[in-house]
Parts: structure tokens; C-alpha cells; sequence
């Protein structure tokens, strides 16, 4: 939470943090401006204060919206440092920094956090750190300050991703009801018009039933069916026709209209009749999801429940990525993540050398095995839940929909 | 264009390119993987040679959509690497691209692009830098090779931002006839409950119509009435409802779904009737924008432009940001920007000191003069167009839609 940044400052030796870049798809920056909605923002969070904003003339009414302090870079005359340096943008671009950086005493270990393009950021930091006497400039590499706050969640962000989760729920529901609503010519669903149903009729669905519900998909949707439902990532060929006996994997991971928190939620369908090999698989991957779910606990290390899952699916005789990383018929991902401003964030919920992550109680994270046989069968399936950590160490989950394999028609 | 990487990278001394990062929002690795609908990517491009397209497992199906070469991540066995090295994630990925940048004899001026996290990033290149032999780790700060090959479209970019450009008006059009709909109950617009139309409404039913035309709101769309409308970069306040007799900018700049090509567009409505200190702002407007659009030509500097736009409203008495680079009433903004992949990029049509482009054949870019009175009058206005330079240097509007500030009720 927000609280831990100013101890997570201190345990690491960080005077001050900077986060810098455009505001959309920068969840570090989101998070630090309370989701205000500018385009580009610079914030000084010194250890122990409140963050400052700082922004552009054109976009200060956005600014008051973070509740933070604001300040407008107008001031600060970027036109006139550019002549003053003879138009070098880097001299520029220190100079700037320096006046900022001293006003607001940005000295000593200086952390740079958000999203920004890779060669500009590398030249910055680099002149930064050359130019302006006494600052140390810093980046953490991994599992920074603002992953390990925004690992846990308070109220309201929890409130947030709950609302979301219903309302995919409700677009998951109103999509089978529109699968449900055509007729089926021989093993292929049709429209009124006699063509078939396709993957991009659905995405189509998807879309307009997401953007009434005032959510986006950041990323686009998965809706993939068959073959393309045996590899985790395919987001289907919208051509594709929605035929009998066929799994189809429905990932949704809507985000709210204008960037903030995500909802993560797969279910695996079959139109009318599924095969003995799908409806056996199908079983197994439950029995795994519900004994492994049972076990979760708050404050346990995320990677057991991974390994539980390798043990019971090589019991059954699936491959598994614990046995072959480059697995590509069986269990070949990891269990979960961690959900909030991200689509993948912490807590994971993976073995993989050097994951630490604990449940700890206010996680928001993904809980989602699945079974893949893309060319032994042509078929795929996942089971995905969101679930949530109260303070009171129970495991809550997030995800109030069925799993009913088969669509009958 | 695309075929002018070689000749860039070798005016600038670079012998390898190298885009890291995810796909999404990252235009430069969409461009260089032409579109192709991974999560996360590594691009290797050396001079003279075609791109390398490295990604996971379980992306390898979206990776081959991008016609390149492409090489399965999976056999660097990162998790093998990350037990050599006792667990430790910098050394990991030192160990991990040395590997990769030895087989395909990556070394030299490496120049690195994309998007990626400001911390990250920093501390991956410093680490590269120094555990490489042989690697001179370069980048760009600014108008950098990919976004000056991106400055010229080649056909088929142009056909889509066309494309997008058609809907775009559509979209327009259709919520013209949506406002227009409505009934008038004193000086409110109102729906068939009798509760006020308001600007959330308008922007649900944008967000509705452009899903159905398979584009998206990348950032929110601007659309801002009254004193809002003076503010260029306000996105509107969804609760304010539609009246009589205000300014409404409406700004919008759809994206294909997915991500991929830009349009962007403005037009500025009055429902039912405007005073006559909006006409006759809106008709100096009108005439300093048709003035300078006359005056358009290939290969000439854009800042021209501003000047010309600059003298205009001077002349009819407006101050600019020539004049008062804070300026808020007035004229405060630049003319227009490049469009494409990006919704800002180049050429910019701006004198700002070292801005030197020139609107060579090719460049697609907006050309938006407007006046804004947030505080004296609570008004403003701005009109958008996009306009493409042939290769025989003509200038071709690909904007059609009327620019009638009155929508009559």
C-alpha cells in the first residue's frame, strides 16, 4: 500500500524518488498521481513528504485531481533554456532538472521510476548523472519500491477491482448468451444471414459489451478456439468459425475506461458436445484447481502452490514446464500473478528461481492452471479466479461465474 | 520509411539496433515487428540486414505473423542461467544477452530503442555496458532513426490512416445526429427521462460507436464544453450537461484496434445558438486557418506555419505563444504534429528553437489552429485536420467533414 513507500525508501537507502514518463500504460506514475488523467508528468517523492507534481500549463486542472501539490512547468521556460544552452536538447534537458532539482533539494541517492523510451532515458539519466554535482542517480532493477507497495491493496483499490470483476462477469455472461442465441447448421454455429458465427463476431460482442460497461481491453481479448486454445497466448483468428466439440478459451482482462485497475478471468467452453478426452481433461484440471485452491493460505510463499500443481498434473500424466521448460503439450505456465493497475503484477505465483512472493493479506492475484495439447489433440483449456486476501487472513475469491464446460444449444 | 533505417543508422555511426520491451504502446517495436501482436519482444537489426525477432514459447504463432525471421527465447534457458549465476537477476540478464548478442554477433555501436521501465532499463544497460566486452551501448535522445524512417508513410500506412480517417468522421457524424436527437427543455439538452444530456453521456456513445468500428480511445477523447473547452488539453467533465449557446470541442484520435495507426481530428460545435463573440472569434478562425492552409507546400519547414498563424491572430488582436509562452488566453499551442503509429510525432508544425522539420513528401500531419478564452468569455475553439503530402508534393486533405459550428436544434 501507499504507506510502505516511505519504509521501503528507507530500507533500500532511497532520498528520493522521481517517477517521470507519459501517465497511460505508466501504472508507477497512475499510482503516484492518484490516476489523474494527464499526458505527461514529472513527480518528487522525497522520503518522508508528500509526492510533488509537476506538469504542463495545458493539463493543470487534470493535475488538481491527484490531490497532490502542483506545480506548472510553464515557469521553468524550457524555450528559454533551450537558447540559453544554443539549442543542445541534453544540456537543455540537465539544466532544466538542475533548476527543478534545486528548488525541491533532489540530492543524494535519487531514484528514477515510470516508463519511458529506451535510448532517452539512458541518455538522460547518464547526463543527469554526469551534470548535477551530488546526485546519485539510481534505478532498481527489479521488485522496486512501487511493485512491492502496490503488492498489497487497501479498500478502496480492492472495491475497485471487485466492481471490475463484475462486471466482466456480466460480459462473460452476456457472450455465452450471444453464442447461445444462433443456430447451428451441421457442426457450425450461423447467423440470421446463414454465414458462420465467427472468432471476430464474438471479439466484436466482446468490445461493445465491455465499452457499455465503461471497461477497455488494454490488450486485446483472448477468444481462441481449438488448436489455437492449446497455446496460452493465441488471441484466436478472427475468421475462425465457432464449431461443435471444439474448446474454446475466453481470457478477459478488462481494465477501467481510461487506465486503473484490471479484472482477470478465463473460462474454457465446448458448443454442444464435448469429447471424452476434453470432458476427462476437463476433470482433471478441476480436481486440480479445487485441491490446490483449497490449500491457499495468506502469508505462504506463491511458488508451493505451483509446485502442488506440477505434483498433481504429472500424477496424471501431463508433461508440466517444472519437468521441461520448453513444454509445450501439458501445464506450461505458472499458477497465477499478482493483479491490480498491472495485468501481471505481484504476488506470482511461480517456482521459478529467485520468486519470494508471499500472500501476503491484501494480494489481489490470479489463480489460474490450465492444460494445454495444441498438437497432441488440438485442444486447450484454462480455469481462471481472482483471488483476494482480506485482512483477516481468509482467501476470498473475486470470480462469481460457473464453470460449466459445455454451451449446450 | 522503413528502408531509410540503413541509410539513418549508417549517418549516425550505428551498428546494430536493438528494440526491447513490450509491444503494446510501444510504437517503435510495433513498427519494426510490423504489428505483430506479442506481449514482450527483443528486436535485433543490424545494418544491411533484416530485423531478428526474438520472443517466448508462447507467443512463437503471433511472432511469425511479423514476416521476420524469428528465433524461440526458449533455448537460452533463462532459468538454467539464473542458477549459474546464484540467483542473482542483473547478472542473469548480462549472461542472457551475451549469449544472444555473441550468436548473432551483436557488437560495436549498439544503439537500444523502445519502450521499457525507467529503473530497468538504466540498470540493465549500465550492467551490458560494463559486462560486455566489445559493446558500446548507445542511444538516442531524441529524433531518433526510427522516428525519422516513421516521419514519411509508405502507401499502405497512408491507406490506413485513411481508413481510420473515414471512420473517424462516422463516428463524428453519428454523434452530431445523436446530440441532435435529443429534446430541448429551457437551454439543456434532454433525454427521454428528462434528465440532461451530459458530456458522460456523449463520450459513452462515441466509446459505443467507435468499438463498433473496430477502433479504440487510446487516451481519453476530448470533448469539453464552456470554460473546459478553453483549456486545450481538458478532457470534458462527464457530469456537465449539454447547453444552449456553448463551446464544445470535440477532439478525437481513434486508433486501430489492437494498436496501430492514429487519425486526429477536432471540429468545434455550438448547440442551437452561438453569441456573436463566438462567431466572430470562430470566423477570425476560420480565416486564419484558411489562410495558412493556402499556404501549405512540400518540403518547407513547419515552424513557417506557426509564424503565419502567430501573425494572423496578432493581427486580429489574440495573444500567442510567440508573444508569452504562458499564455492561457489566446492562442497557446502549437499548429499541428506528425500522425501515425504515435498520435504526436513528426513533423511538427512548430517554431519552438531547434525544431528544423520540414513537411517532405510522405508526412502525414495534423493542422490545428485554435483560440481559447478559459477566463475572459469561458470559451474555446479549434479546428483539426489531417493532411498527407503526395509524392508529387501535392497536399491532400484527408479529412472530410464540415466545419458548421451550429448544430441546429
Amino acid at each position: 500500500m501507499k504507506k510502505d513507500l516511505d519504509r521501503l525508501m528507507q530500507e533500500r537507502g532511497i532520498d528520493v524518488a522521481v517517477v517521470r514518463g507519459v501517465v497511460k500504460g505508466n501504472s508507477t506514475m497512475f499510482y503516484i498521481v492518484n490516476g489523474a488523467k494527464m499526458s505527461h508528468a514529472l513527480v518528487i517523492k522525497k522520503r518522508g513528504e508528500d509526492p510533488i507534481l509537476l506538469v504542463g500549463s495545458m493539463e493543470r486542472e487534470e493535475a488538481e485531481e491527484s490531490g497532490l501539490k502542483t506545480v506548472d512547468t510553464a515557469k521553468y521556460d524550457y524555450r528559454k533554456i533551450m537558447k540559453d544552452v544554443g539549442g543542445d536538447k541534453i544540456k537543455a534537458a540537465v539544466r532544466y532538472y538542475e533548476t527543478i532539482f534545486t528548488e525541491f533539494g533532489v540530492t543524494g541517492n535519487v531514484a528514477f521510476y515510470g516508463q519511458a523510451g529506451v535510448g532517452p532515458n539512458w541518455v538522460l539519466l547518464k547526463a543527469l548523472e554526469e551534470g548535477i554535482p551530488g546526485l546519485n542517480v539510481m534505478g532498481e532493477y527489479d521488485d522496486d519500491i512501487f511493485i512491492n507497495a502496490r503488492m498489497t491493496k487497501d479498500t478502496d483499490e480492492v472495491a475497485r477491482i471487485r466492481e471490475v470483476g463484475k462486471l466482466t462477469c456480466e460480459t462473460v455472461q452476456h457472450l455465452v448468451d450471444f453464442v447461445k442465441s444462433h443456430e447451428l447448421k451441421g457442426d457450425t454455429l450461423v447467423k440470421s444471414d446463414g454465414s458462420p458465427l465467427t472468432i471476430g463476431d464474438c471479439k466484436c460482442e466482446i468490445r461493445l459489451a465491455l465499452a457499455g460497461r465503461k471497461l477497455i481491453e488494454e490488450v486485446d481479448t483472448i477468444f481462441a478456439i481449438g488448436r489455437d486454445a492449446g497455446i496460452p497466448h493465441s488471441r484466436g483468428n478472427d475468421p475462425d468459425p465457432i464449431q461443435v466439440g471444439k474448446t474454446i478459451v475466453f481470457d478477459i482482462f478488462p481494465q477501467e475506461q481510461g487506465g486503473g485497475y484490471f479484472f482477470d478471468f478465463t473460462r474454457t467452453f465446448v458448443v454442444g458436445e464435448a469429447s471424452k478426452e476434453i470432458l476427462d481433461t476437463y476433470a482433471q484440471l478441476e480436481e486440480c484447481f479445487d485441491t490446490v485452491y483449497a490449500e491457499l493460505k495468506a502469508n505462504e510463499w506463491g511458488g508451493r502452490y505451483q509446485q502442488m500443481t506440477c505434483d498433481i498434473f504429472e500424477r496424471f500424466g501431463h508433461e508440466t514446464i517444472r519437468q521441461n521448460p520448453q513444454v509445450r503439450n501439458g501445464y506450461v505456465h505458472g499458477l497465477g500473478h499478482g493483479l491490480g493497475l498491472d495485468v501481471h503484477e505481484k504476488p506470482r505465483l511461480s517456482d521459478f528461481p529467485g520468486v519470494k512472493d508471499v500472500l501476503e493479506p491484501g494480494s489481489v492475484f490470479t489463480f489460474e492452471p490450465g492444460l494445454y495439447y495444441p498438437d497432441k489433440g488440438g485442444f486447450g483449456m484454462r480455469i481462471e479466479d481472482v483471488c483476494y486476501v482480506t485482512e483477516s487472513n481468509e482467501i476470498e475469491n473475486l470470480t462469481n461465474f460457473p464453470r460449466d464446460l459445455v454451451i449446450e444449444m
